[in-house]
């Protein structure tokens, strides 16, 4: 498991006074850029280095209990599935109470850049996500 | 259904040179938003004056097709299940060749102000959802 | 001038109940794409096609009035300044009274993708902006 | 000073692959909560028990050197002018090279919640101001 933690910025929420929903994605892509950063892959070397994209095809969210501004979230990620050419992560957002306030799931595929087609996830890439 | 167009706007790309992702539910939302006020009871009327606010309980969505920076395109709304008490919305994001580039499905629970609990659908405003 | 027409959208909102400041600077920059559009010069161009970048160096605002969600507001712009190698957007924000709400400034420079030095306006690009 | 330090996200930046500039002014805002936080005013404090409001009316920037995903910043801000009813926030952001890459300025006016008008900043928020 990940664990990264942040602060429910004023331009998180909106005019009904909580966190705007789309935002929760936007978090939680925080967190995973956090996450490929601790493991020595970071977005920046995905862009410009590597021979693969990691796009995401599916994202799906509950939202539990609503988050105002200033309040300070815990999001625990984990790998739920390993496929051959792509991986699913599961996170929760956790409040300063403990309580599970929201989860972000997101299906990302592994694409070659030069073919466009999918391939399979790099295996230093993937040896260190079967870690978390 | 309802149909919405707008262009992908520069700070709805990122790096990778396309959506992001996090910003197709702003997209959607834009198009809920311009719905509601099309059947008569805009944003900033359940915000001020309703007694119940709408909260979304569940997101989820696909994503097919890159969408670039200009791209036009059309969201098409439609109400995908109306409950007694609850929502789903379903919107498809056509490019401006007619094809399927993503979806967002999300899930609105009607909740009284006052006692912060479920409530009926308001019967007007479940009457215009029924006319889509 | 440029006139544009846009409506406030709850995730430019934040929990004060209104239009954060800085997502005013982001309504400016969807004028200033509809222009580029209008005039032929679309900002997808720029990125892959152009042999120059357009980078903001600096901008400025004041916020005059506050805006609400679902709030109409057109914006008025116009080229302030045209130089040798740089130009300056001024932008006026109107709401739907035909009162000033706010203001958007932005110095743009023309740099050259290959040397990364600052470039005279090419001849078509100025052309176009001269007749706004 | 009060120095604050955040790290570019992929959602920062935009098709030209650097920060788009309207987000930098959202980095400075997310560095004022962190200080209103910081010395007992945190941002919820002002927006639910306060009597006053804080709207920005004036914001400006510089942008020197682009920023990418992944890039660690510090922010360190300062107050530039203490007024009767107003204060002015001025903010350098400082590359991990120690290069300053930008600068944001913001125009704060103290609002009473009920009269709408110009009122003094509260003794105490003043003295917390003094001491950075």
């Amino acid at each position: 498991m990940f664990v990264w933690r942040t602060t429910v910025k004023l331009h998180d929420t909106d005019a009904a006074g909580l966190l705007f929903y789309g935002h929760q994605f936007k978090m939680a892509h925080d967190c995973y850029e956090a996450l490929l950063e601790s493991i020595g892959f970071p977005m920046a070397w995905w862009l410009r280095e590597s021979d693969c994209f990691l796009p995401i095809v599916h994202a799906s969210a509950d939202f539990k209990l609503p988050l105002f501004v200033g309040d300070k979230i815990e999001i625990r990620l984990r790998v739920e599935k390993l496929g051959q050419s792509s991986y699913t992560l599961a996170q929760d957002i956790v409040d300063s109470k403990g309580r599970s306030v929201g989860t972000v799931t997101t299906v990302h595929v592994v694409v070659d850049k030069k073919s466009g087609r999918k391939t399979p996830i790099p295996d230093k890439f993937r040896a260190a996500l079967e870690k978390l």
